[in-house]
């Protein structure tokens, strides 16, 4: 049997949504499906997460939150009317909404998350009806019952590993089961999302717990692109991915998917498809453990702004034991992650996300550098990107690093940094954010040439 | 005034003693000369230090050490013979070895360091005596006299920063002062020697000390070459580098000079030439703190064996505040020295020297990151060699990395790491041992067309 999960711009409307009833009844072994709340109809659109953020606030504050409540609910409306659905869909919708709006909640983050999660539930009930009304035996599936069970950090829930037994008996199921994306329940039964993009974390791991055969993940790309098609024309499409090159690939702001939100599926082994709901029998990108060879050296170019770099030197550093323990030390004292440290021989870069280091972080930062480590220099550069190529056919091909640095010298990119040695079947390169399309589109020109 | 330092093949038997008398002589400006102990007349000599440790082995064992003590003595004897000095000198070395052998050391380790010291201290007052005779005022100036004092580290002294104003009033020297190298005097009194080279280190301190207007390191090469001779057929020579280039060269065992030894004098901006006693005249290599530009992107090429690399993965690694402090500490723990940390993802690589990790050490560190990291897979990888190129020309190339990789690719060599971004005058590769001199061939090759 098969997990399928549909984004939200596969659900926007009602013509979506027929779609989506399509490629369930094409595939019998098709017999859960995760689903996200309506997304985006057309690019100016609001999500309905969005509003719904937008509604949990105004609720906070005790400040009228009428329209954007009769917005949230009109989405619903339209969908339902378009699908001609009878109204007691509806009904249940606004009873969830009357008691989401009547329950005091212990702390403004669950009411927040309680919000947020509506979005998903409320639209696998509708699915679950439509689907009903179409023919199909299926019924929606609480999380709760489903026995997703997750830790109590709010938006950032993570999955209790006993989840994955609870879910094993969903793999039998007769019904199609519509299952709500995006949270889970606490100890205390309250709902705590996953972090953004958490309906594909829901899906993988329903797929883990039911040992699926298949995690089809329907969005609205025909496949994943060997390099974001904002940087580079018409990129070729991946048909095949290994687990480790999606995850190194994601890492660096590949776009498809979150960083983890693929590896409850990668950790049993269950092999992803990831289509277009718009397109359902395009090839689409298959993520697998491993997969066959091509003629192509690297599967994937992925870049990320946003990250800072702090240089430290201090003549003889590196004899000195315990100098990258104390440097560390300062860092975690600051709750600040690190990314990567590239060293030389009396000089040390550490390089992080910008986003966490505010202005009074920064100063406390560096003067600590400075003076417990009695650095004799400690700057800092702001704007770096990193770069990643990412493919299993590096291992085997010595002229890769070769091959990327001279396409970026030829475009005049200057590397700030290069990080590789950890991972085979991937390289990373450090360079100014300017230069982040013409790096990419340098690396694929040379790559995938035309 | 001009710092001279000759080292001990310079020194080795009265024939390289007349050269040395001579240059000398050469410049009025060469008024204070440090020296080491007398070092190999040819090839298959053994260098009067690694007599004087075999000596002290035998003191220290309390076995016969007559026939040791008997060739060292005719070291300084054969000397004295062919530059027909009185035999005053010769009685003078004499009764320094027997107070020498008649002292109670308060550790073994410092009956060591005072028999190693010897080896410097007589061949110094051997010079000042042929100096003197050669009709040069020369006084041979002890250690203490200088003002050279140390920390209480047998082996490996460090100089206490007093030293430097004490050695200042050296400076207005009308004689020529002759001056031991490779040892000063901790606050007991006792003699302690720098670590092996360590003559270079002195008439670096020396001429910070002094405020000299150069340092001239005399050895027996005409310069120190872009790359190992060993590795490379009639390599070119270096004419010209500055303070960092030298040293990010001696780090990754360029053999002239030890990683510190030039330190003290770059410290104080004074210029060092190196040059050859046996062909004085010579360009030699000059360091100084800044230098000329040249056509040459690179200045050197150094390689070092001798290094392990231990592999970390874990899932979400990169998440996880602490996880680098953590190892970190680990190896702290241990006595472990980190040398570089290339990081991918999911992944983290240590790279250290290899000798400090006994097979003991090795199993605890092993368990330790497993068990304390919760370390998907810890490995190990043995026999790592850095290769490291260096050049100031480095900074507006960007086509260094590009060049260098295609030359190891081209050369099947694969590349375990690679570790650039922390200095921008170098760059690292992490290579197995067995390459290492293909790879420092492809690499002067390439940059070194004939």
């Amino acid at each position: 049997m098969k997990v399928i999960k549909f984004g939200g711009s596969s659900l926007a409307n009602g013509t979506q949504l027929k779609k989506v009833l399509g490629i369930v009844q094409d595939d019998p072994e098709r017999r859960i499906v995760v689903v996200s709340a309506p997304g985006k109809r057309f690019s100016e659109d609001t999500k309905v997460t969005d509003q719904l953020i937008q509604l949990a606030t105004l609720v906070k504050n005790k400040a009228s939150y009428k329209e954007v409540y009769e917005d949230i609910f009109s989405r619903y409306a339209d969908i339902a009317a378009e699908l001609e659905l009878d109204g007691k869909i509806l009904e249940e919708i606004e009873s969830h909404f009357d008691k989401l709006l009547n329950t005091r909640f212990r702390t403004p983050e669950l009411l927040e998350d309680a919000f947020k999660a509506s979005g998903e539930d409320n639209n696998a009930r509708l699915i679950a009806a439509y689907f009903r009304q179409s023919g199909i035996p299926a019924r929606y599936l609480n999380p709760r019952e489903a026995g997703i069970f997750v830790t109590s950090q709010p938006g950032n829930a993570r999955i209790l590993p006993e989840s994955y037994n609870f879910l094993r008996h969903l793999h039998d199921t007769e019904e199609v089961l519509v299952i709500p994306g995006f949270f889970g329940y606490n100890e205390n039964d309250e709902i705590i999302t996953f972090s953004r993009g958490g309906s594909d974390i829901t899906g993988a791991i329903v797929a883990n717990g039911v040992q699926a055969t298949l995690y089809e993940n329907f969005t609205d790309v025909d496949a994943i692109y060997v390099a974001n098609p904002n940087h580079v024309d018409e990129p070729q499409k991946i048909h095949h991915l290994t687990y480790t090159e999606m995850r190194e690939l994601s890492y660096a702001g590949f776009s498809v998917f979150h960083d983890e939100a693929l590896l409850p599926a990668f950790h049993a082994g269950i092999p992803v498809h990831v289509k277009n709901t718009n397109n359902p029998n395009g090839k689409g990108t298959k993520i697998t453990r491993t997969r066959p060879k091509t003629a192509n050296i690297i599967s994937g170019i992925a870049s990320s702004s946003g990250f800072v770099s702090i240089h430290i030197s201090k003549y003889l550093l590196n004899r000195e034991i315990g100098f990258i323990r104390k440097s560390a030390q300062i860092f975690e004292d600051l709750g600040l992650n690190l990314e990567h440290m590239p060293s030389g021989i009396d000089e040390i870069t550490f390089i992080l996300r910008k986003d966490q280091l505010t202005p009074g972080k920064q100063a406390a930062l560096l003067y600590r550098l400075k003076n417990e480590l009695r650095a004799d220099d400690v700057h800092v550069e702001g704007d770096v990107c990193l770069v990643m190529i990412v493919g299993e056919g590096m291992v085997a091909s010595v002229g890769t690093t070769a091959q990327a640095t001279q396409a970026l010298a030829d475009a005049g990119v200057n590397l700030v940094m290069i990080n590789q040695g950890a991972s085979e079947i991937s390289m990373m390169f450090g360079i100014v954010e300017k230069d982040e399309e013409k790096a990419v589109r340098a690396i694929y020109d040379s790559f995938y040439p035309k």
